[in-house]
């Protein structure tokens, strides 16, 4: 099941480790090495062999942390060791994870790899909220999107104008504090003041919280913690509704709350 | 662990059961009922349980199958016997899964529901590729959207103009047969013809195939079985070039070729 000098890629899901996929909890458990990020919870380390070396290589906004050439640094000299390694990194790997940066060090030192995908934190997010991300009915289509500047060459506003389109559902991953900005912008690129939008916090998690308002209302949210998703668009409308009519208090702790409204 | 009288809408994944989420895997053990997708195969079904009623309720093009609305009155109708259902669906719930629909008549008739997110198609595919689908140094953003014309209110040919990008990967499910005419249409939109494209069919599952090429060459590739992912952008960029330099036969039929190549 796994292989010796072989680094896996692995998504760790949204956080939940019921969220795993199986092969994920399976490479869990016999990998030599588990190199993860900050992100990651406790309940999914705790899956890790009792013999195996777990690492947090993570780094957040301010904080210290192993820089990216450390990381693969690390990767490269465990696999070389002829260990099996697992490179734990929430989400899906292929979604804002510098993925191709990682797999760029390892093939210049001939290191064998695989990836292993995740469920990525916007589809956690639409699940939590109770909602499907294309409606065939409203969008067809879903824009999968930052808004953290260091994420991408990108300038520091991204191009909504094609973009931001009614008939398509935003995704936003790291949206940042400023949202009368991002909601400024998005009015500008010309999404309507009633589309709907919501917020949703650490989803799939024991604390997170969803809060739900449409476009024009974003910026009176209350501050949620991050790592938090932004999604806006139609398709989003029964969802939110339902919240809204719930009469959500300001922060929803379990998604049950909303996903068992009746 | 799961609640009698409620409709689970569970993503099945890719189709490895490997690639199930923990969740999924313990409430396919545990349900009185799955209405499952055509597409989903034997391997995952066999992890009913062995009292389970495991309906197909599948429909694809040309063929017979539930409507919609039978659909909808088959879940209902269980959950309102006290029974436990899962409703399986390929991928994500929440990606062209005609997630609303369903969800609108569970409420309609007060039954608990409860999305449980899967691993979609695409992101199946950038794995299987050995490809990010961002590159903080080449594309941040991902378009995710769909060449059919029944999966939404879109035209027939998407507007491409806004979402074809050189700064975006776009991951187009259900391309169809037709791709000089979708080569035709992304070259038109300003996609240039070096940009590189891949069609991973069947991703994840033992008849997986993968083919690689450029824009430019798309038509040229030969046709692979649905259902498929066509990839473009930059990201893909070593993925493809990898493919391309193993001189890869035309069809690759596990994706251990590629990301195995040293």
């Amino acid at each position: 099941m796994i292989e010796a000098g072989k680094v896996y890629l692995v998504g760790a899901g949204p956080g939940d480790p019921d969220l795993l996929t199986v092969k994920a909890h399976k490479l869990l458990a016999l990998a030599d090495v588990i190199l993860h990020d900050d992100l990651v919870p406790a309940a999914i380390l705790a899956l890790a062999g009792p013999r195996a070396d777990v690492v947090n290589v993570g780094k957040r906004c301010g904080a210290k942390g192993a820089t990216q050439s450390e990381i693969n640094t690390q990767m490269i000299a465990a696999a070389q060791a002829g260990l099996s390694v697992v490179r734990l990194k929430g989400g899906d790997p292929a979604i804002f994870g510098r993925l191709a940066e990682e797999i760029n060090a390892l093939e210049s030192e001939n290191i064998l790899w695989e990836i292993v995908p995740g469920i990525t934190a916007g589809l956690a997010a639409a699940a939590s909220l109770g909602a499907s991300l294309t409606d065939r009915r409203k969008a067809a289509r879903v824009v999968i999107i930052t808004n953290h500047h260091a994420a991408g060459t990108a300038p520091t506003h991204p191009d909504w104008q094609g973009l931001a389109r009614e008939d398509a559902t935003l995704v936003i991953y790291m949206p940042g504090r400023d949202l009368e900005n991002l909601r400024e912008q998005l009015l500008a690129a010309g999404l309507p003041p009633e589309i709907p939008a919501a917020v949703v916090s650490r989803a799939a998690s024991p604390d997170q919280a969803v809060q739900c308002a449409t476009l024009g209302d974003l910026s009176s949210l209350p501050r949620i913690p991050a790592p938090s998703i932004l999604l806006v668009g139609w398709s989003l409308d029964s969802a939110v509704r339902r919240a809204l009519a719930a009469n959500a208090p300001a922060l929803l702790a379990e998604a049950d709350l909303i996903l068992s409204t009746r």
